[in-house]
């Protein structure tokens, strides 16, 4: 078993030699749409190219670099139907390793897939995740398998330092650091690798609202950012953050969405909830300090239906998308006097639907659901008043 | 006017000095999915994460750089209402230098808004391009400023040769590459500088099916691929192509949604029609050759409505996303009947919309349209199969 303290620099640095070609060395980009949106130059750090869409590669290569060659052998085994699961998939196969991956009943295919695409052996068992981890260690004792902790554990904190030693040379005149914070380790390894190196740095973490531990918020609820979702971080890595932070802020399910779009839209680049959290603390202001800042996108795995969803929410908020209900008279040629007013009033219709089989309504009416791509919130309202103006009875939808 | 001549790799060379430090190298990523997926290893030009979102500020950057101070000094002019025009827009931002962009009325306001976000001032004239590129030539020609085509032209055809001569260094070992063609600047440049330095490598081109000149195919219509609809491409890149090509491909429009929604889960990378069509040609078996093969992702300028329909259609044809109708005799628990049913299949309900006022059906039964989140198509079958053998009648929508 590994003492449980906080790696040193040097320890950090052993893991970014160890992960060296098998993990990889993700790009940051300069972001002129953030920097403009919050007055100082962003960087992001995309750790959602890294290898399994997620960071948490770096802790389990070098967790498992680590094992002696018996202990390889045995396997490794975790608990996890998400990055961490697949990262240990991912890794132990790198290294030739047999990896067990324990989930609950009813975890979505789609991750046990992505799980056994990486090679490892999936065991669904219990209806809680507290239960895959009881049946995890329980299967690791029995088998003399290494359980392979997601984030307390000294190695696997570690491994996620070697962001930090990234960003060093990345983006020297950094002078914040923004990381999600859901177990503790992401934070704890970047924050312990920058603090050695560069003191004075600014360093931040954030959590979603709906679990906030750290900072004595809720603990429990449906947040869009499952992978910092975590009710317990570690002892090791609540204490390692407790020295290492200068801050930690929450951010809204709200602005987390907002944040996922504008990342899509301006960067090209999928990001998951809690990846996208660092850069909603920022354009929420939240983040503090002055200069050049740092947000660090943890992961990209995020479930395409769920995508689709934020992504509607997101173009109705800022007034890119309108979906609203009016009435016509039935009689032909009244929808084409619709089409046109919105024509006129450059509305760029995605949709039609035309209902003419409410019971609720007068026979001599039909309901007309027009969804529209619009400029902004200032044009959804210029294009309802028109209609009104008409004498068309608006209801706004979204 | 500069004369119409294949630029050398000399000239390429010196591009990739000018642009340096002002367009960005992109990284290359290896795909294990689409490794997997063709049999053989694939690489990924990221030119989606290019400033402004695509290639095209190459060309722009070292055309404007070329420019006299005098030149440079009466501005530059274009005409486009896409990743041409914001590139044009971008490179003379960061050279100094006035833009004036061209675009037909009509053009989407997100549209004009991009190329007026990096600077440029924009003209909207004309109903059609064409118009709208006549009004620009006469504009440039009045003010003694530089018209900047966006593909006829040598330094710009350089200046996106530059990727070509970045693919040299970062996959030294790639035996093939797949380039998209929309006017043919793309193509021309990698393809002069790839076959200069590496004469056995294969070179091939793709077009989206509806606007395929360079093969006798169509000419016209609606595609996803946007950014390589051209009718005609240049004179000096058609015969450069004729030259330097060893195939030129086509693909569907089909084929083309399916690559970007695989880019985007599996790669987490955003990628338009044209920028994923080099994928899709790949994975659907029509490159040819045997080894190690790059990928160019063009450009990820997607308008997201549009990315939203393509994701909800990829998902629908891999069976990720399944849309019924069934009915329901109106009382209470036959909907939680249902859905039990559906549970037990394993079904992962995302939407549930109930209808009870349809004038067709009658009064006694509502009508119940379900979204599921599903596995595959084999597990849609599987559920309504379930569904029927338990007396609901159902309509599959999606």
């Amino acid at each position: 078993m590994t003492a449980k303290t906080a790696p040193s620099l040097e320890e950090i640095q052993a893991a970014q030699r160890r992960i060296a070609g098998i993990a990889r060395v993700t790009p940051v980009y300069s972001s002129e749409t953030f920097s403009r949106l919050t007055g100082r130059p962003v960087h992001l750090k995309a750790e959602n190219l890294q290898r399994t869409g997620a960071f948490k590669v770096r802790g389990a290569v070098n967790k498992i670099a680590l094992l002696t060659p018996e202990e390889r052998a045995a396997g490794v085994v975790t608990a996890s139907a998400g990055n961490h699961g697949q990262a240990v998939a991912w890794a132990a196969r790198e290294a030739g390793a047999h990896a067990r991956i324990f989930m609950p009943h009813h975890t979505p295919m789609a991750k046990i897939e992505a799980t056994r695409n990486y090679g490892a052996q999936t065991h669904l068992q219990g209806e809680t995740f507290e239960e895959a981890l009881a049946a995890a260690l329980d299967h690791a004792e029995e088998r003399d398998a290494t359980f392979l902790h997601a984030f307390e554990d000294e190695d696997v904190i570690a491994g996620q330092g070697t962001i930090g030693l990234e960003l060093l040379e990345q983006v020297p005149n950094f002078e914040t650091v923004v990381i999600p914070i859901g177990g503790g380790g992401l934070a704890s390894g970047i924050a312990l690798a920058i603090r050695a190196v560069k003191p004075e740095a600014r360093l931040v973490g954030v959590q979603a609202a709906a679990y906030a531990p750290l900072v004595g918020g809720r603990i429990g609820g449906v947040t869009i950012a499952e992978g910092i979702a975590v009710k317990h971080p570690g002892e090791l890595t609540s204490s390692i953050l407790r020295e290492v932070l200068d801050d930690i802020v929450i951010v809204s399910d709200e602005e987390i969405s907002q944040a996922i779009v504008l990342l899509l839209e301006r960067t090209k680049l999928v990001v998951e909830g809690a990846g996208a959290a660092s850069v909603a603390a920022l354009l929420a202001d939240r983040v503090g300090g002055n200069g050049p800042v740092v947000a660090v996108l943890s992961g990209g795995n995020i479930d395409p239906t769920l995508l689709i969803s934020v992504m509607r929410h997101g173009l109705s908020l800022s007034g890119r998308y309108l979906v609203l209900r009016t009435r016509l008279t039935d009689r032909p040629g009244e929808l084409i006097k619709l089409l046109s007013l919105v024509a006129d009033e450059m509305g760029n219709v995605l949709s039609v639907e035309h209902h003419r089989e409410g019971m609720d309504m007068p026979v001599i009416e039909s309901e007309v659901e027009l969804t529209l791509m619009m400029r902004d919130q200032a044009h959804c309202t210029a294009l309802v008043a028109a209609l009104e103006a008409n004498g068309y009875p608006v209801e706004r939808m979204q």
